[in-house]
């Protein structure tokens, strides 16, 4: 058997590292390195590139150029893109299995060039999913790329998911932490702190995703995500509060069957399932024991404290250009929680107005047909979520 | 497409009729009714003949024979076999997929008729893995026939076990109820009654298997069932207890994942699943709701307590006879439980004894290489456990 040619695209990241990590130590000459790209560490993706002899590197920032460069500078078979042009060049340089890893909405177009190789596509991005479902799935369908997803939850339907069956399926289930506030009062949590809304109780996440977990909002764009990569209507996407985060998602059949997959809270498990698909490999990995765990927990989440899910779901009924509002009004709203200059409801409340707004604004485009509208609507949509923001501190 | 071919052996028994049913539901011109067996309720049977246009019947029991002939007189058209060969006649008839649901030794002959024709075999009965394993095993693959199991835990396992990638199946888990004696102390299970033995909390089932499942013996056939049907050593097959009975099987995989099928305590979804396999289809099933159930428990069976587990496992993997002789003492223990003439813990420590003298028992067959060997090891393991119970009582 041929190696599998591998691309990274967010090489340096958390999921980067970890799908490196697992290349590693697989057989020798199962995977080639082809490309790997990072934002602005110079100095990991070098030691990367080396380390996997690497046909070639892009680095997103033009600063980090230099130290990129003198890194590699014993290595001249490791070809160097610098800028996002580069690193769309190597997303779309020929691979037969891509990591889409790159966070934000900066990860469209790179992931979007991979995508158009029509191979395999493992991705860790919620933004394309989220801005830009419809594009995405169609340019997917078109190019007929398998789409591999590498977040928990999904990474759980997907191995549960019986696509030769879809008239069989009933409904998924995506699980929730419920995050620190699962069993705060609504008062406790208006007037939540930035490090009460930090502290997760399962999963070590960066602060974005931790607010968006301690919202909900995180699952509210799973949701949506889920949506379009299963091709359901949202009443099909159910969410349930599971504060152990062993099980992370199921399928439920006709026979009454549920399947779910259930796992330590471990990123490497998703992860190896995506890259070793439609094989299995085996993940550094603690072994799951059910006996230790002794008891999983599941309740319905409180749509009242958390209406992120509520807004989320409302947002992909509406279709076209409200999810990928809903999710740059998210971004705005958690960096001013962060900042301290809103409480913590306000930022499920500054959504919902964004989303209000953006039905009238003159400035906001009214659909979503091609790529170039995704950044139009999260331009505009980041103007209104701050104008509110300044509107909401003046008038507090 | 045409009909689906099918025969039920053990049609009037609870996992007949539920199949039965199932195809009563299913669209017309789905399946094809081929043959029906019964061991003596006639009425029933002539019933399911009528209504579902079998091709043919037969009955076990030769004094039920004229009870089926009246009920069928006016309809020509079914034919009608007496006896136990005619039940292995009937279930050699040309059926895509045969359900085998004849309970105990009975269900060897007619169960192999069905194996040999290759074709899809979904089984209810225990005792032709247990007793004679190896045998079927090797018959199946020789004739290349699917079996299909529909005992809840393996058919979750089944449904979750994917044989195109065993080797990185690390381990099985069979779900245990626990029985009613979960949580009772060693001298509360010493002096326990029928009644108390009887009162399992969450399946319904007959006297036999219900004492099977308050000793876990049932658990421990499981076990060996399991080793063969996934050709797994009895180490890579667990038992878990789980009070709720939701979680049937898991199987784990080497990057961390753990599949599971998850369902509501109802016999109709893996008669469903086998049913339908490798299709699936809707089944009258409540609608299993994890945040009503609201919260599963799992811990690790008491060796100690409940024996037959290791007795099991120490059976297989002993192998030969030992089986055999398990199933066979243990059937003949329960029989004296259920008669008042043994303690609780008396079944285990009967079936203990027998296997131990077994081994040096002149009158037993020393290896299983033929299916005549299963009906003389049954026959000699039954005479010992039945001495044994003598020899207690004359003792006590």
């Amino acid at each position: 058997m041929s190696a599998r040619r591998v691309s990274i695209l967010g090489a340096t990241g958390s999921v980067g590292t970890a799908t490196l990590d697992l290349i590693g130590r697989a057989a020798p000459g199962q995977y080639k390195v082809v490309a790997l790209t990072a934002k602005t560490n110079a100095a990991e993706l070098a030691r990367q590139a080396i380390r996997f002899q690497a046909e070639c590197v892009a680095i997103a920032d033009p600063a980090a150029a230099p130290a990129l460069q003198q890194a590699l500078k014993d290595h001249p078979g490791i070809e160097i893109g610098v800028g996002e042009d580069a690193v769309c060049d190597v997303a779309a340089r020929d691979a037969d299995w891509t990591m889409a890893a790159i966070v934000g909405a900066a990860g469209l177009k790179p992931t979007l060039a991979a995508l158009r190789q029509g191979r395999a596509l493992a991705f860790a991005n919620k933004e394309c999913l989220v801005c830009a479902g419809s594009l995405f799935m169609d340019e997917a369908a078109r190019c007929g790329t398998t789409l591999l997803p590498v977040d928990s939850e999904h990474n759980a339907v997907f191995q549960v998911f019986d696509r030769a069956h879809r008239e069989a399926i009933r409904s998924i289930t995506l699980t929730a932490s419920g995050g620190p506030f699962r069993e705060a009062t609504r008062e406790v949590m208006a007037r939540a702190s930035r490090a009460d809304a930090l502290a997760h109780p399962t999963w070590e996440m960066g602060a974005k995703i931790s607010i968006d977990s301690a919202t909900m909002m995180n699952k509210g764009l799973e949701v949506i995500e889920a949506c379009w990569l299963f091709d359901l209507a949202p009443e099909r996407v159910e969410v349930v509060v599971h504060p152990q985060s062993i099980v992370h998602g199921m399928v439920e059949y006709a026979d009454g069957s549920l399947l779910a997959q259930l796992g330590s809270p471990d990123m490497r498990t998703p992860i190896a399932s995506a890259l070793a698909w439609p094989e299995r490999m085996a993940a550094p990995v603690e072994r799951l024991r059910l006996t230790d765990i002794a008891r999983l927990d599941f309740e319905p989440p409180d749509l009242t404290r958390f209406p992120a899910i509520r807004l989320a779901r409302e947002a992909m009924e509406a279709g076209g250009i409200a999810p990928a509002v809903l999710n740059a009004a998210n971004e705005i709203a958690v960096e001013a929680f962060l900042a301290d200059r809103i409480g913590f409801l306000d930022i499920a409340s500054g959504v919902e107005q964004v989303l209000e707004r953006s039905l009238s604004d003159a400035d906001m485009p009214r659909s979503l047909t091609a790529f170039e509208d995704v950044f139009a609507i999260d331009h505009r949509a980041r103007q209104m979520a701050r104008d509110l923001m300044v509107e909401r501190l003046t008038h507090s």
